[in-house]
Order: structure tokens, then C-alpha cells, then sequence
């Protein structure tokens, strides 16, 4: 008898972070003294316990702190971001893409949905509207059964927080699991899944860097859901490949030499 | 510091066959002698082990094995009908749609596509074109991340079945895990995944009483990766309600007392 | 050099009301004089001009008006029914899903998502939360390019309304075409599109009996265009079968004769 | 009274061929004397008529025949590439992705699935399997209702053609309007429709410069329903911004100043 393997071990988590408002802006830096990247960190720590190991990484750091070695041994990048997206190298971010089509897990939070590597894997230009005026978000689950939706109320609350409203331009997301309204009437997809390639990817809005919003109890556990359900299903990490087959042999695809490779 | 708690313990599933073409037909019971039920729980149960506990009905058992408390106590269950699907009782049909809609899961094998309950939880038809006349079925995965899709080939055969091509009468699935090729070049959606209410569904085609399809190696993994994939990720089995909220009062919904109850 | 024939003539549609709170109700008939299904049909007419030829039929018709010659004479269906779903008789919804499966349209308005003809095409309980305490209802459109959405502001915004939230049970639209939010803070699914068979399915929430909703310009607009938008793309009316084709003839499917008919 | 108004006029098409293969191998050119371009137009002009006004354009025209002059009077581009992807300029492409998520349509046919264009928009690497080995291609429809699928026989089927197999590493299309099965047993999602931005775009891989597709009828017939199919429902050509809103100003947004500028 043979039993299913699962994937083995703690999911291997990276929380990169931008880490400029922290150092820039005393306000964020009070509500976040450790740096956010630190703060969601122990969000995950704390509802994984020891099913993750976190690491951090952060713009300022050699290669952004993610380099093919960092890569390889990640299995969810969480990525956060807003003042300086410019300022990530392209290259570094097709290393990102490629990770990604090839089964690394992404989550994507708030500010990141103008992040280059959001926009290169969604197609589209990711623009939204938004206020940043103290308003209450709500989030609202639609997908109750879906694992990044368990563990939290139906709804839960935040107090104060930035405005993120539609139109969102993205791709129809694969499953819509959170909508989210705000005191000033505006409604937002604030959770969405993406599968591009063997990765899979987690946009969730809630968070900002002027509201303590990743100190949220509910926010830091759909986080930890969201790790937990972007590790790929699959045992190995490879690329998808354009390869010729021959009649009758379904298994031994030949490495395509034609006009692209030129 | 607090960690997620997993659904506990193994999952339960029922395996419901219809139990004729095996009493009835000595070509069938060749194939099948401890009918057809109990190949597929066994193929559950090699893959599975202690992670499934496994129990079997058919339809000549009272209530056809499918009382209240038997679906209380099940997390799963997998539904196989072909040739009686008119004498499954309005009643016990009634009460698994409730229980799906709470969150039980259910597997739906082959054709099984045209019993009362698939056709009441899909709102369709669920007609389709066949053919039993040996074809090659070659089973295609189009969604490669899928839990459903792994530990089997891409693609993996089924030396001979029953052809179903399209036009298949479902709404467009949630997921479309696995396509189908026939050797008479009919194509089918032959594995897709619904969620209904707080229910998970999966439909997969390969199987039939003249064929072996279910002592077939992948065929059982997939039906195994099914049965952990349809358990509901909700902790408590229940209905979803109609309820009135007052303003400002997001979870303490009043029961309805309007003209549907009259 | 021969053209795409379009599908010719105006859109045949009927616009079916319970038209009970209107005869018991003061209140309701000072809004709509005429009937709810009179005040809906102007609208329709306002919109499409000689592109729609607009009838009316209620609950307490002849078999609710909905007879086998007048539904082969229809091409979408609107359906407003609240306080008597349950007197609208089995075989007439029996007769009406057929004919959804076979190619006519179906708009569901508001509280008839829980007529029995929306519940037995979805398959779910499609329960929702709800308050009637004149909430501000903002309308947002999220599929910007979708037919339904075109001629509309975003958002529109409708200054009395009945609120419908969220968890909606219905399956996951193939189009989500429009989100409300309500000023209590509630959001809903408020316009989605679903295909069942060969018919064209829109369930629009806005209207409901005791605002005077369907007087309002953008939400008749929101109708006018879904009543375009579900008139089937096929020229003939005809259910889906089940039909065994031979090898190598895809054309010339036989009539099944198998178990089902027995 | 007034109407609802359609998009006025003929769409305005422009064929983009990549004019390689068709200067350079005498085979290809027997099948298409005047080039795969123009045997595309004349289809469109064949079932389109006075509904359609298609000119055409080449990789070797300055620009690539794509100037911003162009495509704005460009409803829908229809795109044809294979042996000469990397010398599309990027700057071009950039040119055609803000078109299309501005409103412009786009069909992509075959080979172009590797195009920058398309590979932009999708995010993902857009590989699949392959084989030239004239394989009969049978081609279903899976969404009887889709306009694109309107006036070809289910199935149709191409005598020779190129195979083309699953796993395609695309997203999950919004609508699967036809899959294809090959005489060497692989099935290929041939028709798929995605949304991005204010754009639509027709994915329909029929079509090879090594066999006679382009003339064959109903691919002559769902490429031209493409066409009607991806002219932007939306009146203007604009694209979508990121935009500050104030509170309870639901309609105009303030240019954003944010730190993407600097």
C-alpha cells in the first residue's frame, strides 16, 4: 500500500519588502519600528507556527535580496511595495517572473498591484481608484469554501484604512474570494487568486503602510492562508517548455530549434 | 502562539454504487466481482490509507444506504449510477443536495453524469454524446497545479472505454482539470470541479461497467486526489440561510419570517 | 460573396410579474400604477424601441401566462415575482427551464433569486442577507467592455434601496458584471451572467417593490441591455441530447435508447 | 423616446502578417500567392462584407505597418507571426498592448500564440507541444451560444494541419469556445477569449503557412466572427488610469502624484 506523499517539510517563505517609508516617515516608522516586512513575518510566524520558515528581503539589499540561490530556495515570495517600484532592476524582476511560471507562490499585497512583477504577470496596467482618507473597509468573503478564506468572520473589520476601489484593471481573477466596501461606498476585489504557469499567485489589498493595518489579527491570518495555499502542488520546480513531439510518443518532447531561438 | 488548525483527522467516505450491471451481467461481474463499489473504494484506499476511512451503500439498501445520519458522518461521498438512475428516491435525492449544499463533498464517476443529483446541483442537462466501442481514451492535464492532477502522467491512457464527446450540457466549470481524446477523435471535458453552497464537487468520466477503467492505476489516484480535494475546508456543516440584518450588525442575522414560509 | 445573417426581427420578450403587492398594497401601487411588469416593459420599450417587441404576463394568468405557445414565441424572459414564489406552479417551471435549456434568455430580477426557477437553474439555495431600512445602493460596473454595461455612469447610484449582502449562494457567475455597495457597508454581486444549455441567463439584484427603482433611468438601461444581451446567439430553439454517434459519422447522432427511458 | 445607440459604422480590421515564410519558401507561397495576409482579409471580407473594412499590414513596412496613426483607426488588429517574432520592436509592442488595453480588439491566430504581443498580455510563457505532421485537427465547440461560434458545423474538421497539444501555458481563458482533438490522440484548447483592460482578444489556433487553413470555410467564418466579436463595446478609445477620488466624488478623479512619477 501506498500512501499520497505531500509536499515535505515547513513552506519556505520570503517576505520582501520595500523598506523606504520606514525609514523616511517617522509616522510609519512608529506603527512599524521593525519595518513592515518584519511586522508580516510574524503575522505568518504566528499562525504557521513551525509549518513555515520566514526570511526577509528588502530593496536595498544586493540584487534586492533575490538572487537565483534565494530563489530556488523560496517557495512563497511575499511581496510588498509602493514608494519605489521603479527602482527594481528589470532584471531582477524577469529572475521573479520565471521563479513564478515555474511554481514559486506569489502573494501580492496592497500597494504591490503597481509592483513591475504584478504587472507583468497580470498583462494589464493594474490601476485602481483610491483615497487614503481613514475610511472603514469591511471585507466580505465569496468563496466560503475556499482555504484562504478560513479561520476569520464573515465579515471582518478594519478600522481605518486606505481606499482601494474599482474599476481594478486585472485579468477576471480565477476565484474571487474577498470583496471589500469602504465608509465612503466604494467596493473592491480585495481577494483574488491567479494561476500563471505552475505558480500560483494571491493578490490581497488590505494593508498599508500609514495604517497598522498588517498588526490586524484577521488581515495577518488570510496572510498565512494565502502561504499556505500559494505552495505549488508540484513536486518539482521547472519551466514550461515549447517542445515537438512525435506521433505515438506522448513523453519525449524535443527541445524546439526554430525561429525564436535565433 | 497559536497555529492553523488542519481539518482532524482521516476523511470519511461513502462510496455509492448502483449495484445492478454487476448482478445482472456475468461479463460485468467478471470485471467487478466485488462489484464496482468496492474496486473504486479499494483504489481510495490504496492511495489514501490511514488518512481515508472508507465505507461503501448501494442502491438496494434501505434508503439506499443514504439515511440522515449516514451523510452526517460522511465527508465525501462518491456517486457511481448508470442504469437505475430513475429509481433513486426524490427524497434521498433531495436530502444529498442538502447536505452537499452544508458542505459535504461529492464525486461524481462517469455516469454518474446523469443521475437526479448531478443534473439537480448543475441546473442543466448534462447530456453529452457516446460511443462503447473501445475507443483509447487519452486523459490530458490543463491545469497542472491542481492537488486532482498530480502523481499522474501527462497524459495518461486508458487502453479502452466508453467514448462521451461534446457537447457536454454543465455550466462552464469552476476548474477544468483534465481534457479527454478519444481514438475516434471525439474530445471531452472529463475532469472539472464545481462548488456549490459550502459544497465541493468533482466530475471525472473515465469508468465504466464493460471496462476495467477502475483497477486502473491513475484512474484511482485521481479519484484518491477527488476525495482529499472535495473534503469542505469549512470546520462545521451547515446551510446556507436567508437571514435580515439590522445596520451596524454584521453577524447576528434574524431568521426570515416572510411569504416563502407561508 | 455571402454575409453573416444576423438574428432577425425585434427581441420577442415577455415580461413576467406576480403583480400581488400592487393589487394588496397601497403603497406599492401608488409606485407603480400599472403593475411592477408594466413600469419594467416601459422601460425595456424606451431603450430598444422598434429593436423589442415587449408583452406582459402575470402570476394569476392562465397558467401564469406561460403556456408552451407563448414561450416558443419568446426570446428572453423577464422574471419579478417576491411574496408568491411558491404558488408558481411546478410543471410551469418544469416548462420554463426547458425552455431556458433550449435557447431562450432569462433575465431574473432582484427577489426572484429565489423563484424556483432561478434555484433550479443555479442548483443552489441562492440565500442571501438582507434589510429594507432605505440604504443608498451604488452601483459599480467591473467588466467594462461587458454589453450590459455600456450607457450606464460608473457608478450609478440609486438613492433608496432594499439591501441584498453577501454570502450570496448562487455558483460563480461566468461574468460578474457589476458590485453594489450599500451604505450600511454590505456588498453584493449585484449583476452576473450565467449560460445553462443553450440559453443566456442575467440576474440584475436592483428593483424591488417598495422603492420606486424601476422608474430609474440607468437601471432600466442596465435591463434594456441585458434583454439584448440574452437573446440566443443560435437560430434554431432545441434542447441538448444524448445521442450515440458511430465512429467516424460526428454528425448523425441516434436517438438513446437506453435506462433513463425505461 | 430614444434608442440604444450600436457602435456606428464598419469595424475597421487590420490584418498584420508577419510576410516571411510566404518571400522565402516556394511551398508556402503556392498555398498563398498573395501572401497569408491577404487570403486572411479576403476571408474576413467574404462572410463580413460592407460590415467590415480590412487593409493590411507587414513586418517589413516601416513600423511594421503599427503607427499610432494606425492603430487608432484600428478597431480590430488581427495578428499572424512565426519565424520572425524577435524582430517585432518593442517599442511596437508597447505601441499595440496600450491599444489593446485602451479598447483596441485583437485576434491572435496559430503561431502567434509565441508573439511578444500575446506573451504580454498574458503573462505566462505561452508554450505548448507540437507537430508537423499533418494530422487531421477536429475542432468542437464547448460554448454552443458564443457568437464566434455561429455558422460552422459541430464539428468541423481540417483534413491536414499542424498539431498543436496541451499543456498551453496560458491563464485559465474566460471562455473556452472550442477545443481540438488531432488524429495522434492530443487535445489543444483552440478557442479561447480573454479580457484585458478596456480589450478583447480571440485566441484561435487553426491555421499554419505549411497547409491550406486560411482557405478552408469555417475558419474563414470564426475568424471573421472573432472580428465582429472584439470590436470594443465601449464608445471611446481610452485607457484606464489610477486616479485619486474624494470622498462622496464618485466621478472626478485627480491625477495621481504619487511616487511612480518621480
Amino acid at each position: 500500500m501506498s500512501e499520497l506523499e505531500s509536499t515535505a517539510g515547513p513552506v519556505r517563505v520570503l517576505v520582501w519588502g520595500e523598506n523606504r517609508h520606514e525609514q523616511l516617515q517617522p509616522e510609519v516608522a512608529k506603527i512599524y519600528p521593525e519595518g513592515m516586512h518584519n511586522t508580516i513575518r510574524q503575522g505568518i510566524e504566528e499562525n504557521l507556527g513551525h509549518k513555515a520558515k520566514v526570511t526577509t528581503a528588502t530593496l536595498d539589499d544586493p540584487e534586492h535580496g533575490l538572487t537565483e540561490e534565494v530563489l530556488s530556495a523560496t517557495d512563497v515570495l511575499v511581496w510588498w511595495g509602493h514608494a519605489a517600484h521603479a527602482e527594481v532592476a528589470d532584471e531582477v524582476v524577469e529572475r521573479v517572473h520565471a521563479h513564478v511560471l515555474a511554481g514559486m507562490g506569489l502573494l501580492v499585497l496592497h500597494s504591490g498591484h503597481w509592483s513591475k512583477i504584478f504587472g507583468k504577470l497580470m498583462g494589464t496596467s493594474c490601476t485602481l481608484r483610491w483615497r487614503s482618507e481613514r475610511d472603514r473597509e469591511i471585507v466580505w468573503t465569496v468563496d466560503p469554501t475556499h482555504p484562504i478564506a478560513q479561520g476569520v468572520p464573515h465579515p471582518f473589520i478594519i478600522p481605518e484604512q486606505e481606499m482601494y476601489g474599482e474599476f481594478f484593471d486585472i485579468p477576471a481573477p480565477d476565484e474571487l474570494v474577498f470583496l471589500s466596501s469602504f465608509s465612503g461606498g466604494e467596493v473592491f476585489r480585495s481577494g483574488c487568486t491567479f494561476k500563471r504557469g505552475f505558480g500560483k499567485i494571491f493578490f490581497f489589498s488590505p494593508g498599508d503602510q500609514d495604517y497598522p493595518v498588517y498588526h490586524h489579527k484577521d488581515v495577518r491570518r488570510v496572510i498565512a492562508n494565502g502561504v499556505e495555499w500559494a505552495r505549488t502542488e508540484r513536486p518539482e520546480r521547472t519551466s514550461p517548455v515549447l517542445l515537438r513531439y512525435e506521433t505515438e510518443d506522448f513523453y519525449n518532447g524535443h527541445g524546439y530549434k526554430g525561429a525564436m531561438q535565433n
